[in-house]
């Protein structure tokens, strides 16, 4: 895909109503997902302004390659699609577009569109491993300084792209209710007897994820100049977390309760395709810093996204007023220390085979300046300080009916926004 | 089941030859399997000596559950039937002694025999998600004192089960090579770069497995009083482990890359049912340690198992000269700190939802005492100083070509004994 590709026309107009300047889902963008309706499981359909359209009906306006994309997607879930790599995705974006923009085609397709809000989005791959990453480097001196003042970034940091296995049954769509969970927490005092019972510290963390495509066979590294031919896409994740549990379970070996409970996904999947007018260049390593080891060196200088990443929220008292979310934290993708090349690279070179569908957290990205905290626990230094909301309610972590929103879009002149559209969720007791 | 099930009856005979008295496989076992052949793709089956019975191929002669329970594995895993919980699997294996006891059935079964060497056997589940615990209490001292001599175990050990996430796409079956990984390794000095290469401390660890069976709904535990039904079986598990690479990534979030590069897992899963006759008490706590929470309190004494684990190797020129494996390793699984009871109880206590065929490894399971070390780091106090084999050659870690080989048992006077089989793979370049 080039820079000059037909899709990423910001004149280019489609004929669904709402579609032209939508801010997320323009026909420049054509996210994939999975859907449901009342008639109907699980299916493959794509976002075009507030509609979704279903793929698998409309194969018969699809050119073969295409058409069999779609059909990959009756099994419910994207992996059998990606997993023939990113070309069969890439071509039935193109003929999407097509049918999008060509007024002729409406008769045929129109039918098709569900209104967005009608239907149920599903987690979009049957995920096998998640694997969460901590390449946000502001986030990791902000927590690192909570923990070790005097030494917040590990020796190992600037040459590791430091990650961890996560739990991959407890991943949910945006929209479902993350239970408050109970579990041991950090004694009062150094030697004391921990407590017991639901986490007075959960939390959010705003990620990016990061879908593999096409995997790889056990013992067979993916160079990093051919990461991006196994990546699917990118969605949004809030890796939940409870901070009590987790500042108690943590050492030696990780995180372990205090993110498995659940973690939340966005349900559409933005390909490499639309994402490509957005590429950027890595934000140069400051001096003094090493060079990466040759396997996760890039070949192209601009391997990095150019999104921009929001965090909002809605108390109970908020909604009941009818108050707009308020938002806690905006900052860009690329606070990444390691591009989603690297991690493939990083993840697969002793060996580690990726499946179709696997879910990669970057980690929380949080940009380095005030008002881009990616996690509560950053923006209230550990809990020692309250956040105020505009009506006055205060937070140190959050409580039952807090509501969560995460959004990500992308901006760049002489293209058409796009966007990732939302992962949200609400904290039950 | 109670220990004076009929499937416990010691004096039982069976009429396949070679199977009264088998060192892991006698009528009292019948662990459930996976395999293949030549002609016909993954299914379920049943050791019986050294043979395998294709438990797919006899469902004419089973009863309606039993039936059913050996037709739910023609899928090519054992998912399907213990997603029905525990007690499909216990009216097949008793329909199964009742077939493999009684001579008038000979006829209609022995064709359904394979011999063991003849076919080949997969990883038994479909493994969504894999924990490994680190419940072996004397290994954790030793890993610890390896890196933090005054304070080798942390203040969370005797309170919570420790574990994290592993990576579940790198399990594979017992005799499959497990390729040596390549990675950064620790700076020789402190400050200075990492080095870059095939690890040079490749490890083994040797672990229970122990089968997720039925699952439960995410945010809904499982209280430590019902986790045996959630449990299908156990096996043999080696937690290969590049400590070169683990002592360079693993802080703060623990092992990655030094752990997923493959894990081996022996293929017969024996049952609890098989196992009631070796139910013993869990050693008593030190005078001092803390009791167990009251969400980790067993309402039954005997919920550890009275299996005794080995660990042999043989290296190329011990097999060139027809030596006999060399056991670097013999101790009990009583080393758990925590019963397997207890690690279902902790794991799920936040909300986490275990599924069908989840795999949790127990962590390594030192016992000791000399002559009982669960690991090559444990054994050379960190590669500090060799082990000498029988015909002279020495080793710190693994060469290549070095092949493992992981056994487990459980005797008791008044029954026969019943063994795990086997966990073996070598090492190659």
């Amino acid at each position: 895909m080039t820079k000059t590709d037909l899709t990423h026309d910001a004149s280019a107009t489609s004929w669904v109503e709402g579609a032209d300047g939508h801010a997320h889902f323009p026909v420049q963008n054509l996210p994939l997902g999975i859907f449901s309706t009342g008639m109907k499981s699980k299916r493959g359909g794509v976002a075009i302004g507030d509609f979704v359209l279903d793929i698998t009906a409309i194969t018969d306006e699809l050119g073969s390659v295409p058409s069999e994309a779609a059909r990959l997607t009756e099994s419910g879930d994207l992996n059998g699609l990606f997993a023939k790599g990113r070309g069969h995705a890439s071509m039935l974006r193109e003929e999407l577009f097509k049918l999008l923009t060509d007024e002729d085609k409406r008769e045929a397709i129109e039918p098709h569109l569900h209104a967005a809000d009608s239907v149920a989005l599903h987690v979009p791959f049957t995920v096998h491993d998640y694997t969460d990453f901590y390449t946000g480097i502001h986030h990791a001196v902000n927590i690192g300084s909570l923990f070790r003042p005097d030494n917040p970034l590990l020796p190992n940091y600037k040459y590791v792209p430091i990650g961890y296995h996560g739990r991959s049954s407890s991943i949910r769509a945006s929209g479902v209710e993350v239970k408050r969970p109970s579990g041991q927490k950090k004694p009062a005092e150094e030697g004391g007897e921990p407590g017991f019972g639901p986490s007075e510290r959960v939390d959010y963390e705003l990620e990016m994820a990061i879908w593999v495509g096409r995997g790889n066979d056990l013992g067979d590294p993916i160079p990093v100049t051919e990461a991006e031919d196994h990546i699917a896409g990118i969605s949004i994740l809030n890796d939940w977390s409870a901070r009590d549990i987790q500042a108690w379970e943590y050492q030696p070996l990780g995180p372990f309760l205090a993110k498995n409970f659940h973690s939340s996904v966005s349900p559409w999947v933005v390909t490499m395709d639309a994402l490509a007018p957005f590429r950027t260049d890595q934000p140069a390593r400051p001096d003094g810093d090493p060079e990466p080891l040759p396997y996760l060196k890039h070949d192209s200088a601009d391997a990095a996204f150019g999104i921009t990443m929001e965090v909002l929220i809605t108390t109970p008292r908020m909604r009941q007023k009818g108050d707009a979310p308020h938002r806690l934290s905006k900052g860009p993708m690329t606070a990444m220390y390691w591009t989603a090349a690297q991690l493939i690279a990083h993840h697969s070179v002793g060996g580690c085979n990726l499946q179709t569908g696997d879910l990669l957290g970057t980690g929380t990205l949080t940009s380095g300046e005030h008002g881009g905290e990616g996690s509560l626990i950053e923006l209230t230094e550990g809990g020692k300080k309250c956040i105020s909301l505009p009506n006055g309610e205060e937070r140190k972590f959050l409580q039952d009916g807090d509501e969560v929103i995460m959004t990500a879009y992308a901006e760049r002149d002489g293209f058409a926004r796009i966007g990732l559209g939302e992962c949200r969720a609400t904290i039950r007791g």
